[in-house]
């Protein structure tokens, strides 16, 4: 079968993999990924072929599945969290305009938005905008002015990508810009570091607080709207149940 | 144990439901939910206590799982797609605040925005917003000046409740909002319906011709950014690594 699947594995172990994942990854021939996705899972599938490619070599790891798909043979190619979200099923179908017979399917994961989420509490209950920090793809002007328009719209906000060595400031300036454009300095706020994973961590602060945070770049950040509050130590945004009489 | 496991069975049958969660109702005594998803799941487990409440009942659901708890049983309290976007989780944990000796845990799953975008393609692949477009809790005028953030902000864009019986024409007046916040009426856009379920429909068109299109509570909209394209068929906003030579 000329076929890629682009799978998301989830945040971590196998707890989070969805069984329509796995029997993608059961039905390839080879497993593709980037080396740290691959160690995570390849004892689950003996008897796969793997093909492990470092950090930045996306697109390289995306067109040697769809050779090794046009081929004849069907490849998984792994993400963590979600296929859709940062993940590779965008560069995967963009590329696959040269591999026309070659079908890609997408399969869902669950985003560190939705699981560091649930390790807060419920931050992302209502509306909500989900940025990357990220300006290696995306120009710095993009980002401020996504932030800005997110911080006026009153969305709750995930933040992925928050920070990195070369970027160690970012997340200060993009809590700097989300104060100048209405957010409260008292919002609450938190992270959640290693996500499902060995040594997972959380933290709850406020906007202020956040600013002077030093998180890495295995950290997710969420920043409330105007109506979050901590409930027995959980980061809760309301639905609005409040005038039904919670 | 005092416990209520509140949890995201994600969009659909058994294939995507993670692991996590599974876990989680088999060590329930009692499962409790909107009377659809307990019959999703209800043969999957065997011997449990079963108890349904109606559409609108959310705030009797969560009180009766929490008095549940008080009484040492372990709880599941089911919902949809992921219990932490426009889920149970957030009002649950507000009325744990009258029972305190139970512990609530929140265990995310795959919501309709990341399990519709798989169907499309890659719809969220950068920046995104979700928004709801029910204003049973949520003033419209929220809505509006989210709806014109996110356009000006340049977001994808994922819409829930796109519509009712009783707001039969949100959507379209959700797109003329859009639209008139410079979103492009050539924007590529999509909906999918009973995702993950019998009967699964998608359908991509711009954002002039969804203003048009009938669609009902069981549909999730999608509205790209100004680089969503539409390739091979599918919905795809590209990260950015053209600059790299996709």
């Amino acid at each position: 079968m000329n076929k890629v699947f682009v799978v998301g594995i989830g945040p971590g172990g196998e707890a989070y993999t969805t069984p329509q994942a796995r029997a993608a990854m059961e039905q390839s021939d080879v497993l593709c990924g980037y080396t740290v996705y691959i160690d995570l899972v390849k004892e689950q599938y003996p008897g796969k072929e793997l093909y492990t490619t470092p950090m930045t070599k996306e697109l390289e790891r995306c067109r040697w599945a769809l050779e090794q798909a046009a081929d004849g043979r069907t490849v998984s190619l792994l993400c963590s969290g979600d296929a859709g979200v940062y993940g590779m099923a965008g560069p995967l179908l963009q590329l696959s305009e040269q591999f026309p017979e070659v079908e890609v399917e997408v399969v869902p994961g669950i985003t560190s938005a939705l699981s560091g989420a649930a390790v807060l509490g419920a931050p992302l209950m209502h509306d909500f905008c989900v940025i990357s920090l990220s300006d290696l793809l995306t120009p710095w002007e993009r980002i401020e002015k996504r932030l800005q328009c997110a911080a006026e719209g009153d969305f709750s906000i995930c933040l992925y990508n928050p920070s990195s060595k070369k970027r160690a400031d970012y997340l200060q300036k993009a809590c700097g810009i989300l104060m100048a454009a209405g957010k409260a300095p008292e919002t609450p706020c938190g992270w959640v570091k290693n996500i499902g994973r060995e040594g997972q961590e959380k933290k709850l602060m406020t906007l202020r607080e956040l600013q002077d945070e030093q998180v890495d770049m295995f950290t997710t950040v969420f920043i409330g709207s105007s109506t979050t509050r901590e409930i027995r130590g959980a980061l809760v945004t309301p639905r609005g149940y409040e005038q039904k009489g919670i």
